[in-house]
């Protein structure tokens, strides 16, 4: 198809819509490097200022799939995706996935690395001696089949178009746009061969979606590019205004994961876990209703075969399973700072982003693209909100690399706490759930 | 200044303000290749949503001047620019240039070439047989000195941003911003020297401004940025709901302009040329009020000076003079098709912006930049809005070059006027006025 870049711009400038051909020639021109990206970021900026309604966003994502290699996982049944938008502390990826897998619902995920204060599984997993996330197409596909979980960074060369468009929006200001965000993951996990997607959107300071309303804009805009391309999704806003557990940083949110799947995890994180597990079963056709599906997940908890799969799965990728086994031997930080309550108070809020941020200070995540990252370093947080904390006692250790910077990273956390002399409620974790219909 | 451009931005995208000095890096910035395409569209994009205050619209203009070089005319006194936004069969240029010349202001003129609908006075000259529109800052300057009058192309390298910046807008559709508009017209007139000028924003079909509130806009726009650079501006509103006289096409023009000089024009473009050229004089501090300049205009007019400064510009710029004596030998169309009335009635309308494009399949304009053009072509109108014609009495003149394309052209030209049974007034051609105070 033949387009005039420029009456598409314009067009959409004035707040008009599309049609999918002219959506699909403009995502495939531009992949082939024939819409040059200062006409693209023109683009996304007209698209920020006048959003896009359902059908350009499912026009969109079928676009950017297109641009790449579908993966056909069939032969495995109906496999599920798990996707989170991000926060501070959310390792459930790596609770989820092998409580999952062990309940027979095959885990083919392709996860990414962190960008500023949001955390990556695949920079968690690193921590974990010998692990690779570099499985070629192959090897994804034969684990798969032989145990039943993968968790790697992207295989083939799936929708290569979003690659190149989240770098041109990162340039160039037009990150938040929501048709373009849904249609950047969405596309992803289509591509990937999921049937069935559990979504989990933050809201919060530690989130890219900073309220509730947006957030909810964003869950039904996925929900509606899933169901017109045949998939099941389900998705749950949850909280992150503060970290999500306990443990924030890549080595200690692993033991944190090893935690949980040894019956002892913190509350919050038990909790989406087990729903978001047991959502997954529901969509994967291995539980007839949520009330049984949370039953299975409670036995792969509790009888140790989540922990057995988590072990099974770093063997399969080369990871050190001793790790799993003697979480004391994941990589240490040389020191630990300890923060201490000065009086007797209840925790009335923990800013998550302020502890991202000290968490990439300390080295535990990256400013841009490419950093090195520490895996030893990070925070873990003693008390949550609505927690009481006597005098003295300890409310976050900062794991340190004994850097110049360190000093600022631990007034930071300080910062992060408010206190309230009288007792403050706990936050609600699950602030809704927006799913397509059916199972 | 380091700058991140990326804020600046998001910045301009929610809705804030930019300081000058950040304003000056990202057009010094892009003007040097540091500042990326891609950058610089969403910016575009973020403008043509948020627009610009006066602060920033001054201060992009001062970045865009301070680009390149500025041309220092201070030895010939107070120089005077003139500049219309564009129209069709708009040749005022042409008349008024020589008529102020020859009442003692230097007119030193750097025009365009014509694109779209809109004709350019380069072109309009480049009918006169060896007509040299290419001359070096050294000769635009002798050229000053020695007759008092230059109309040529951009000599110099000035605001070379500008050049840059419309390109990019052009093909990202980021034309439509009063602030990029105001800013691309009057960092031209800055850099090219002038103390004062006269600006003639067209309004209608015909031109850019299609509505009186946004030209009303876009006029107090540029008189702003004239009185941030020191220069004195008035801008007059004016119809261009209609061609401008009778004629359109460049060889129909350029001999329009010489009948008026001679004293036989258009009423509708001799009186634009008077209040231009009385205005020019005024602001070039040769006349103490409108009375006593309009009165000059007219000496000039009827004494045959400005004819006669015609003459001497085009001999001057190495064209062939004896076509200004004796217009019958410039280029003529091989055929003229002509239009006649089916039955007596008032002409209520000419949509110019028909007649524009009519020209243009014709070949006396451009689709796009570098189109060859054909300067024998056009169209000449003979009944303007409110006329009487009786049947079968021509009321237009298409003159053809006896392409494929005439027969469109000729029913379009047909098509543009609209007819009334009944009396119709006169357009009004004036339709308002902004200046800055004092002379």
């Amino acid at each position: 198809m033949a387009i005039r870049v420029v009456e598409l711009i314009e067009r959409k400038r004035d707040g008009g819509t599309l049609a999918a051909a002219e959506i699909e020639a403009l995502v495939l021109g531009y992949t082939k490097g024939e819409v040059p990206d200062y006409q693209m970021a023109a683009f996304c900026m007209a698209v920020v200022w006048r959003g896009m309604d359902a059908k350009e966003t499912a026009a969109l994502t079928s676009a950017m799939v297109r641009s790449g290699e579908r993966l056909d996982l069939s032969r495995f049944g109906r496999v599920v995706d798990k996707h989170s938008t991000g926060g501070v502390g959310d390792k459930t990826t790596l609770v989820v996935g092998p409580l999952v897998a062990a309940c027979g619902v095959p885990v083919a995920k392709m996860s990414g690395r962190g960008l500023g204060f949001s955390g990556g599984t695949l920079d968690k997993l690193e921590s974990i001696a010998g692990y690779r996330v570099d499985l070629s197409t192959a090897e994804f596909i034969a684990q798969l089949g032989r145990i039943g979980i993968v968790l790697t960074g992207q295989t083939a060369d799936l929708a290569p178009a979003d690659g190149l468009l989240y770098a041109l929006r990162d340039a160039t200001g037009t990150v938040p746009a929501i048709p373009l965000i849904a249609s950047s993951v969405m596309s992803k996990k289509i591509a990937a061969g999921a049937n069935a997607v559990v979504l989990d959107v933050k809201v919060g300071s530690g989130a890219f979606m900073k309220d509730l309303a947006a957030a909810r804009v964003l869950a039904r805009t996925m929900v509606a590019i899933g169901v017109a391309h045949g998939l099941a999704v389900t998705c749950e806003l949850t909280d992150m205004d503060q970290p999500l557990g306990h443990a924030v940083g890549n080595s200690l949110e692993i033991a944190e994961a090893i935690a949980t799947l040894r019956g002892d995890g913190p509350p919050d994180l038990v909790r989406l876990a087990r729903v978001a597990g047991a959502e997954m079963l529901v969509r994967g056709h291995r539980a007839r209703d949520t009330k049984s599906a949370l039953a299975r997940i409670d036995r792969a908890l509790a009888d140790g075969s989540g922990l057995a799969k988590l072990r099974e799965l770093v063997a399969a990728q080369g990871g050190d399973a001793g790790m799993v086994d003697d979480p004391a031997r994941l990589p240490r930080a040389p020191r630990i700072e300890t923060l201490r309550a000065r009086r007797t108070a209840y925790v009335s809020a923990i800013a998550a982003d302020r502890v991202g941020i000290a968490s990439v200070r300390l080295g535990a995540g990256r400013e841009k693209k490419g950093d090195p990252i520490d895996h030893r370093t990070g925070v873990v947080l003693h008390a949550k909100v609505g927690e009481r904390v006597e005098r003295g006692q300890p409310y976050a250790e900062v794991h340190v690399a004994a850097k110049p910077a360190d000093a600022e990273a631990v007034a930071m956390v300080r910062d992060a706490f408010h206190w309230s002399a009288r007792r403050v409620a706990p936050r609600r974790l699950i602030l809704g759930r927006i799913a397509s219909a059916g199972r």
